[in-house]
C-alpha cells in the first residue's frame, strides 16, 4: 500500500494508481533504480516534497514513485566561502535557518518553505518574492548532481563561481521538472546576511503604472529594494475581510492598488533614512497617496500577511482557477482591467483577486468558483486570450508540470519546442522521466 | 580572398585554410546559411569578435566562416524596466554605454570590451572583474534568439525575470562556445547604475589567506563589494617595473600580496566612510599590512593600470603559456606556492606571474618563455598536475575552445562528458557548428 502522502501534489489532482514508492539513500542507489528502469521502460515520478500545483509530482499510471526525501543531508557549509552543498531533500526552510544562524543567507523564499525540498526548488527553478533582487533558483545554483534516465551520473556539483570548462548542464537541469535527470544534490551560493529589513505598504495613485512606481523605487533604492508585490483593490479588501494580518488600513488604500515593498540593508538608520526620504518624494510627486511603514519585525509580519492571504482568499471561493501568469509590469494594469471585464461578461458569477510579484513581471489570479470543466476553461481561455502570445508566460514560477502543457505553445514558438523535445529524447530515450510532464512526446 | 581578421583569434594560432566568410544581416539569413550548410555537410567557423584565446573562433580547415558582426543593432531599450535587447554582434562596449548614459549598468566587463561582440560574450559566458558581486554574463542573460544547425529558430528571447514555460534553451546556449547553436540575438537585465565607485589597493600580511580576507570583507562591505582581485609579489613588481600604471607603492607593499579592491555605492560620503572604516578595522587587526585608496576616478585608474598590466607583462616573457585556472579561493596560496616551486625545478629559465579574480576563485598564470611545444606541455603538465581533478576548472571563464579540450577530463568526469556529448550530437547530427571545438566527437 502506498502511503496517501505520495499520491498527489498540492492541486490534489490524482492521475492514476503508481505500482509502488522507492525511497534511495544514495546517489547510487537513484542510479541502479533508474537503470533498472530503463531497462525495462518503467515510468518513473520524481517526488521531492510535493507542494507544486502543476501536477508535475502526482504519479501517473503504472509509475513508480522515486521519492528524494531520504537524501536530506546538509553535505558540506563553506562558511567561509558562502557556498553550501546539501541533498535534494533537504527542506527549503532547514537550508535557510542553517546558513543564517552562521551569518549566511539564502535568499529563495517561497510559501511551502517548511514543506518543499530544495531538489524540488532546482527541478522547477522556484521564484518567490525576493526575485526583483536575487534572481530564482537558478541564479543561486552554482552546481548540481544529477542522474540521467540510464543512471549516469552528472557531478560532483560545482562549486566555483566560475567554470566555462564545457557545457553547463545544471542550467539545463533547472527548471526541466524531472524530465530530463533526476536532481539528487545541489551547490548554492550564499550572500551575507542583511542585517537590517524594513517593510512598507503603499496605496499608488489611480493614475500611476505599476511599472513606473517600480522604476521610481528602483532608481532611489537601488539594490536595497528585495521585494515588490502588488495587490490589486479587490484582493487588497478580501484580505481584509478574511482578517489573516488582524489589522486595518488608513483610508487612503481604499480602492486602491496597494504594493508592498521591502528593502535590506546593513545599517538600520541608514535605510530607515533612505525608505522614508524615498516614499516622501513619491508622496510629494503625487505618485502614492498613502503609506504604512513597519515599526516592529510584528509590524512588517502583519503587512506581508495582508499579502500572503491568499490560501484564505481561495478558500471562499473554491473550486478556484489560479493563474501564474508572466508579462512585463508595464502591462499588467491593462491586463488586470481588461481580465476583469471579459470575466464578468463570461462567467459573472465568479470572483476575481489579482496579485503578483511586480518586481519580476509575474501576476498571479485566482478566480472562482468554477464547478464544472466547462468553466474552468472559460476562464483559462479568457484570460490567456488577452495574452499576447511568445512574450508573455502562462506559467512564470509555478512549471508546466501537466496542468499548463496545453498552453506552452502560446509561451514557446513551434521550433522551441521541437528543440526541446530532441533533448528530451536525447537524454531519456525511453521516456522513463515524469512521462507526460512538460511535453507531449 | 578572405579578410586576414577572420583568420584567427587573439591567441594568435591558425587552424587551417577556411572556404570563405558569410556576413548574414538578418537572423533569416543565418537560418539559411545554416541549412545549407547542414543539408551538405559543410563545417562553419561561428565568430564574434575574435577576442577569445581557446582557439575557438579560428577557422578550421575548410570551414565556412560565419560572422554575427553586421548583426550589430541594438534593437530594443525598456528604460523604464531595465531590460535591453541587441544583435550578437553589438560590441560590449557599445552596450556599456548605451545603458549608462540613460542611468543603467551592464555589469559584465572584460579587458576586450572594444572589440568583443555580445554574442561571443553570451557564447563563452564572459566573466571578467565583476563576478564576485554580479556573476557572469549567464547571470544577466534573461532570453536568447539561436539558430540550431537545421535553421531551427529559438526565440525571441525572453524579457521576463521570471518564465518557466518549458526549458531554459538560452541557459544551454550559454557558455557552449557557438557548439550547439549561433546566438543571433540576447535580451539582458540591466541594474541601476551605481553612482558612486572607490577602488583601494590593499597589502596583505603573510600569515592571512586571501580568502580569509574576502571573507572579512564580504562581512563588511556586504553588496558593496564589486571587485576582489589578488596579484602576488611578482605580479606586483613586474607591474610596477614595466610601469603601466605610472606611479609607485608604498613600502608596505613591497614582498606582499596585493589586493585591488572595489567598492559600489549610492552614496559617495557613506560609502567612502565604509571602506575606511573596514580598512581600519582590517588594519587594526593585522589582516592589512598597508592600504592605499583612491581619491579621484584618476587614483583608481592607476590602481586598475597595476592589476590590468598583464599584456605588458606577457610581452616581456614571450612565447608564453597562458592560465585561466578555478578553484576554490583557500586554495590559491598554497597553489601558487606549490606551483612556483615545481616550476623552478622543471623549467628554471622561465618566469612566472600569478594574478586574478580571487572573489570568484578564478587564478590566472603567465609562464614563458617556453619556446618549445615540450616546454609548453611540461608547464602545462606541472600546474594541472597540483590541481585536484573535477573540483577545480582548467577554465574558469576562457572556455574550452581547441586549446583546453585534451585537459576537459580533468575537470569533468567521464559521464559528463558523455552527456554533452549527446545533447552535441542530438542538436547537431552533422557537427557542423564549430568542430572541434569543446569536445572530440
Amino acid at each position: 500500500v502506498i502511503e496517501e502522502r505520495y499520491l498527489n501534489d498540492w492541486s490534489g489532482t490524482r492521475y492514476g494508481t503508481p505500482v509502488g514508492v522507492e525511497l534511495p539513500q544514495s546517489t547510487g542507489a537513484v542510479a541502479q533504480m533508474l537503470r533498472t528502469c530503463n531497462a525495462h521502460g518503467r515510468p518513473v515520478a520524481v517526488q521531492g516534497g510535493r507542494t507544486g500545483v502543476s501536477g508535475g509530482a502526482a504519479p501517473g499510471e503504472g509509475e513508480t514513485i522515486l521519492s528524494l526525501e531520504r537524501l536530506n543531508q546538509i553535505e558540506d557549509f563553506d562558511r567561509l566561502g558562502g557556498i553550501i552543498v546539501a541533498g535534494a531533500g533537504v527542506l527549503l526552510e532547514d537550508l535557510q535557518r542553517t546558513v543564517e544562524a552562521e551569518g549566511w543567507f539564502f535568499p529563495v523564499d517561497i510559501g511551502a518553505r517548511g514543506s518543499c525540498q530544495i531538489g524540488g526548488n532546482v527541478a522547477t527553478n522556484a521564484g518567490g518574492s525576493r526575485v526583483v533582487k536575487y534572481g530564482n533558483v537558478r541564479d543561486s545554483v552554482l552546481g548540481l548532481e544529477a542522474v540521467l534516465a540510464d543512471g549516469s551520473v552528472l557531478g560532483p556539483p560545482n562549486r566555483l563561481f566560475k567554470n566555462n570548462a564545457g557545457y553547463s548542464m545544471a542550467s539545463l537541469m533547472v527548471g526541466s521538472e524531472g524530465t530530463l535527470g533526476v536532481v539528487t544534490r545541489a551547490a548554492f551560493r550564499l550572500v551575507p546576511l542583511p542585517p537590517v529589513r524594513r517593510t512598507a505598504l503603499l496605496a499608488v495613485a489611480p493614475n500611476v503604472g505599476v511599472e513606473e512606481l517600480l522604476f521610481e523605487c528602483r532608481c532611489r533604492l537601488r539594490e536595497a529594494l528585495s521585494a515588490f508585490e502588488v495587490m490589486w483593490p479587490d484582493y487588497v479588501d478580501e484580505a481584509l475581510r478574511v482578517g489573516t494580518a488582524g489589522r486595518s488600513l488608513p483610508g487612503g488604500f481604499a480602492g486602491r492598488r496597494a504594493v508592498l515593498l521591502e528593502v535590506e540593508g546593513g545599517n538600520d538608520v541608514a535605510l530607515g533614512d533612505e525608505l522614508e526620504q524615498c516614499l516622501m518624494e513619491l508622496i510629494e510627486a503625487g505618485t502614492l497617496v498613502d503609506v504604512v511603514v513597519s515599526s516592529s519585525s510584528r509590524d512588517a509580519a502583519a503587512l506581508w500577511a495582508i499579502r500572503e492571504s491568499v490560501g484564505e482568499i481561495q478558500a471562499g471561493i473554491r473550486p478556484y482557477v489560479g493563474f501564474d501568469l508572466g508579462m512585463s509590469a508595464d502591462a499588467h494594469d491593462g491586463f488586470v482591467g481588461a481580465a476583469k471585464e471579459l470575466l464578468a461578461q463570461r462567467i459573472p458569477h465568479a470572483k476575481s483577486f489579482f496579485f503578483g510579484h511586480a518586481g519580476d513581471g509575474n501576476l498571479h489570479a485566482v478566480v472562482g468558483p468554477c464547478a464544472t470543466p466547462e468553466h474552468r476553461e472559460c476562464v483559462e481561455e479568457a484570460l490567456y486570450s488577452l495574452m499576447p502570445p511568445m512574450v508573455t508566460s502562462v506559467t512564470a514560477e509555478h512549471g508546466v508540470g501537466r496542468k499548463k502543457k496545453r498552453y506552452l505553445a502560446r509561451s514557446r514558438s513551434a521550433d522551441e519546442i521541437r528543440a526541446m523535445k530532441t533533448l528530451k529524447r536525447a537524454l531519456d530515450p525511453n521516456l522513463i522521466l515524469n512521462p507526460g510532464r512538460v511535453l507531449d512526446m
